[in-house]
This record gives structure tokens, sequence and C-alpha cells, in this order.
């Protein structure tokens, strides 16, 4: 069976680089987040206000993974805040290598939070570390909802669950608290967020999770306070 | 370069794979069309309209592909039309051994057109060859009106792009024009249609499409009655 043992060696590769980017952060203090979903549920436009909300007193840096175009860090940078692009180049997610490439060209002086946005893809992305503190996953009312069921991994290894678009509620069928039990049925310690990037609602509680995330020591960061499982 | 050799080894396989699906349905006159989008994007609820539509003018069978459940062949089959199942278990696209063995339950007597709804993804179906005659990508109105120039493959391989949900439009900052132009930048050929699998709008021009190709002879396929490049 080569082809799996070739598979393994990779992943060992990126889990050992994914390690070294760990390493260095911690050094720093610097926390990761590692953002996925679907294409166009909105992870920019969330990181477009969540920087201009934690302005002063967050410094956040963006690593952007997409496959083509700088379209998403220039909105990032067109906020002040630090930004590198990655292009897969037909790549579906982004592997430890590409991040460590990024950092290189960064600066990370008094850095406290850096998010690594991966490619749009609901299932790939899952499977590669990439060295960051914790993983959060976005879900849009537009998308239907059943995808907790349907793509059950990318909810199993995230530490909280972003439901954007909250504004679109009343035109399309969506019902949040189904969306809810699909998820915390395969993570019951997911934390849960509703929020729309449109109108500002429920902003206010995503950024002081994520302003106590950036702020706890390393060995609390996987129980920041007020994380406890939602439901 | 082992990896490399091994990832040509499989591609070629499921190439081969793929033509023994081709001949299979060619010598029973079935056309095949491999349908591909994010997650969410309305692929089943815009064959459930299709099949109600197309009721007694073309006889459809679906193979439906997903991570985990059964719950979108159970849609088709609510339906009355054929629907096998396939589950991928974690692989974030379909291969032609997979549609091969769907269609080892299939019954294929009297069947016009078999649709392969692929798995949410905007990536990496695209690479995998599954017999099809063409390949249709959807794109949504609440997706962001980037899709294109960020995921430029899969519009690449496409001969149609159907832009779902435009019911949203009121709702959403979505430049319908920017989409058609990016799209057509990438692929000139492509055939667009915009609607919406709620009110219905647009749905009798891409039934029409449809039953053109399902009924075109196997020369014609990728010149069906009125496609011509939208523009």
């Amino acid at each position: 069976m080569p082809t799996v043992t070739i598979a393994q060696n990779i992943l060992a590769n990126n889990d050992a680089v994914a390690g070294e980017i760990q390493g260095r952060l911690a050094a720093r203090s610097i926390r990761a987040l590692n953002l996925m979903s679907s294409p166009g549920a909105g992870k920019t436009t969330l990181l477009e206000r969540t920087i201009a909300r934690l302005q002063g007193r967050v410094s956040i840096g963006v690593i952007e993974g997409d496959l083509e175009t700088s379209a998403d860090a220039e909105r990032i940078e067109a906020l002040g805040a630090r930004a590198v692009q990655i292009n897969t180049r037909g790549t579906c997610h982004l592997e430890a290598h590409m991040v460590r490439t990024a950092l290189d060209h960064m600066a990370l002086a008094d850095m406290d939070l850096l998010v690594i946005e991966n490619v749009g893809n609901l299932v790939c992305p899952a499977g590669w570390n990439l060295g960051e503190d914790a993983r959060v996953v976005l879900a849009a009312t537009t998308e239907g909802d059943d995808k907790p069921a349907k793509y059950p991994g990318m909810f199993a290894v995230a530490e909280a669950m972003v439901v954007n678009k909250i504004d679109l509620l009343p035109y399309v069928d969506y019902d949040v608290a189904k969306v809810r039990r699909q998820a915390l049925a395969i993570n019951p310690r997911l934390r849960i967020f509703e929020l729309s990037c449109r109108t500002g609602a429920g902003l206010d509680d995503w950024c002081e999770w994520l302003v106590a995330f950036a702020h706890a020591t390393p060995a609390g960061l996987r129980r920041v306070p007020g994380e406890t499982p939602a439901g």
C-alpha cells in the first residue's frame, strides 16, 4: 500500500512543521486560530468586522489562503492589519509548510493573535494541522441546515462554530436549533456563536471570546473564560 | 518523486474507469451530467425542481455523493426518481470507481439522463473525470461575487454555470454581471443560467437546455441547441 505510506509520511512531515510553527508563535506569546468554512460563508468579512472592533485591544495578523487572487489580504490590509496572502494554485487546503513560509514574510512583533484563513472548503482543511491553538468553523444560514451532519469531520475538529448570516433567516429555510443539535452531537464541547456580519448582531459575544482566547495563557488555551459547551 | 508518480497512476486509472462508464452509458443512449458546487449552493434542490418539471419528458436517474448520510438520495426517491447514494466517508470528491459501483446498483432501462451530484466542494471534484458528457457548476448569490476568480479550476472545466438563489439578490451584496464577466474570462464557452429554486424564476430555460442535452446525439453533445456563450 505505497499510497497510504506516502500519505502518512506527508502528514507526519506536516505535523513536524506545524510543531515548529507552534513553538515559534508560543515563544512570542502569539495565539493562532485556523478559520475554516465552505467558500463564501463569510470568513474574510468576519475578520474585517473583528479587526475593526478589536482595534487597540488585540493586535491581529492574518494569513490568507486562497487558490488564486490576493483580494482577501488586500481587504485585511485596508484595515491597517498585517496580512500575507498564500496562493495555493489549485491545492484545496493550507499545509503547515505554506504557513511557515508566510510567517517568514510577516512582522511578528507585538502581535497577539494570528488568524489563518484557510481555503474555502468544508472537507480537506480539517485534516491538516497548521500549528494553531484552536480551530473555528463558520456555517452560514444560506447553506442549508444539514451541514454538520453531512460534513462531520470539520465540526469534529473545531473548538468553536460561528453561524453567520442570521440576518437572512427570514428569507431562507434554516433551523438554527437543528444545526446546534447536529453539531453538538458530533462535538459536545463546541462553543457556538450566532451572528450577522451585516447587522453586527452577535459580534460582541464573538469578539469577547476572541479577546479571552488571545490573552489566555498557553495552559488555559482550550478552556478560555466563558467557554462552556453551548446548547 | 514517488508521490507524483502514484498520483498520476491514480488519475490514469480513474480515467480508464471513467471511459468504461462512458461506454456503458453511451450503449444505452444515456447522457450523464456531473453537478458540482460549494456545500449548500442548492444542487439537490435544483434536482428536485428539475425532476418534478421534466416528469414524463426526461427519465432522470441520480447518483448522490456525500461524505455521510443518505438524506439527498431519499429526497430524490421521494419524487419517484431512481437514486443511489454514495458515502465517501471523508473523501472530498467522487471518483470513477465509486460511480461504477453505484451504477451496478441502479436500474438503467429507459433512463435518458444520469445526474451525478458530486460532494459539495468547489475545488477537488473538478480534477476527477466520472465519465460524464458535461459538467455543471452551481454558484449561489449568497456565496459572494468573487467565486469564479477565487476558484477558477471549477469554472474552467464546466460547460454550464447556474447562478442559484437569485430571489435573495435584494438582501445580499452580489453583482451578477461581475460574476458573469469573471466566469466568461476563465471559460468563454460557458452557458450561464440565473434562477431561483425557491420562486421558480429561470427554471424553464434551465430545463429546456437539459431536455436538449438529454436528447442530443453523442456527436452534438457539446453543442446542444441554444448553447451559445452567454454574455
